[in-house]
């Protein structure tokens, strides 16, 4: 960044140089092991400097985790276009490189260190993000007043979301590109078992599969369930369906 | 507790009363609103003698902690007979006791308020509890040495289950009994969604499924799916089956 001519730069702009450099090192590291003097140092200025703009490592580590959350809930946006199952796989797709960029950040926050408990700002931002992705969600299914077993299911949908990154971030053992599906899939799956025994989630339930293709992604997890059945006697489970017309947005 | 005539407690009676008295107070309201003073009156001694015994509100509130966690883990405990649809029905209906009872505790903690966070012996109690969890439902599947995917499973669900109760808390919108029923559901869906993608998966899913009843809540849970793409075109998603036969211990 500097070598010999330090470049000036404006209040903002140095801000955003060093919430930029803070966020590639907690990529790298937990933000725990991260000091403001390497902060320094990558980002080619003193630490005075660095305290000049914020006060502490905690302020910094703030406005380094304001900034992802931005960016992972612009992630989230998508448009209301095509068949969800897809509409949703491409979000997981943003979401694991999000996941993957940010790894040891995005585990040190999840899991509460000390940078990110009570009494600090992080619990409000990670709220915030969880309830962008739930009224995104929302937005998708066309419903402005979910029924309390929806908002149920949407919201434990996004914590599973959440916990399963977090498990794939701990040796990355079952392939990412797996996993992406697999969460579409648990999301019709958690619909459908709320479904079964409620009204009212059966009428989302079958407006969902109304607008899915036959050769979509739902189908095609159907047909693999129904081929592992054949193996036995009776044709296993089966998360979700097919058809297809477009939902149109509506009360519930 | 104390009329009058003070009755002499020995060291560890004293202390497991007290522990007694706090988990009470938390089940009604959050740690962080329960004084020692008030710990002390509901317990008939005085705030010194408290301090005797803990010192200070955090020593007492761990070793509450503790206790819950261990009476939480017993409550995973569940005989290795019938099929594992019910038994897991049995482990969520006590669950959802507990959570019942120590509601406000429960949020509090799971929510890792300032009593909770990292630093505090809380975290490695909860993922104890979590761990426990976790290698309960193994044993019942009979799973030595799991693939990564199936402790991304059962771990994932878990998480799950924490979660609905931690949302069914906010407001009780819900009847437990029916969140009772889709977890032991949600946990057959998940395996199904793996098991597409899986041979391994699939092989645990058909076990499963060959230990269960037809008349039993899997089954229940198809026929209900069934019933719903009735009312259109095409048969609607079922998130598990039927079948039985015992399941040996087995490595995978």
């Amino acid at each position: 960044m500097t070598t010999g001519v330090r470049r000036r730069m404006g209040v903002e702009e140095r801000k955003r140089q060093l919430i930029g450099v803070a966020l590639e090192l907690f990529g790298e590291r937990s933000p725990e092991d991260v000091s403001i003097d390497e902060i320094a140092s990558a980002a080619g200025i003193s630490r005075p400097l660095v305290y000049h703009y914020f006060p502490g490592k905690q302020s910094l580590y703030e406005a380094a985790l304001r900034r992802a959350a931005e960016e992972l809930t612009a992630r989230f946006t998508e448009p209301h276009e095509g068949p969800l199952g897809a509409r949703l796989h491409r979000v997981m797709v943003r979401f694991f490189d999000f996941v993957d960029e940010h790894g040891p950040g995005f585990t040190a926050l999840m899991r509460g260190g000390p940078a990110a408990g009570s009494g600090t700002a992080v619990p409000a931002l990670i709220d915030g993000v969880r309830q962008a992705a739930y009224e995104q969600i929302l937005a998708h299914l066309g419903v402005r007043q979910p029924p309390a077993r929806l908002e149920l299911v949407v919201r434990s949908w996004v914590s599973l979301a959440e916990s399963t990154a977090l498990l794939w971030l701990e040796g990355r053992r079952v392939p990412r590109a797996e996993l992406e599906w697999q969460l579409v899939h648990d999301f019709a799956a958690l619909v459908a078992v709320s479904a079964a025994y409620d009204a009212g989630m059966a009428r989302i339930l079958l407006d969902i599969a109304a607008n899915e293709p036959p050769d979509g992604a739902f189908a095609d997890l159907v047909g693999r369930l129904g081929g592992l059945g054949g193996e036995r006697t009776p044709p296993p489970p089966v998360p979700a369906q097919q058809p297809r017309r477009a939902p149109a947005t509506r009360q519930v």
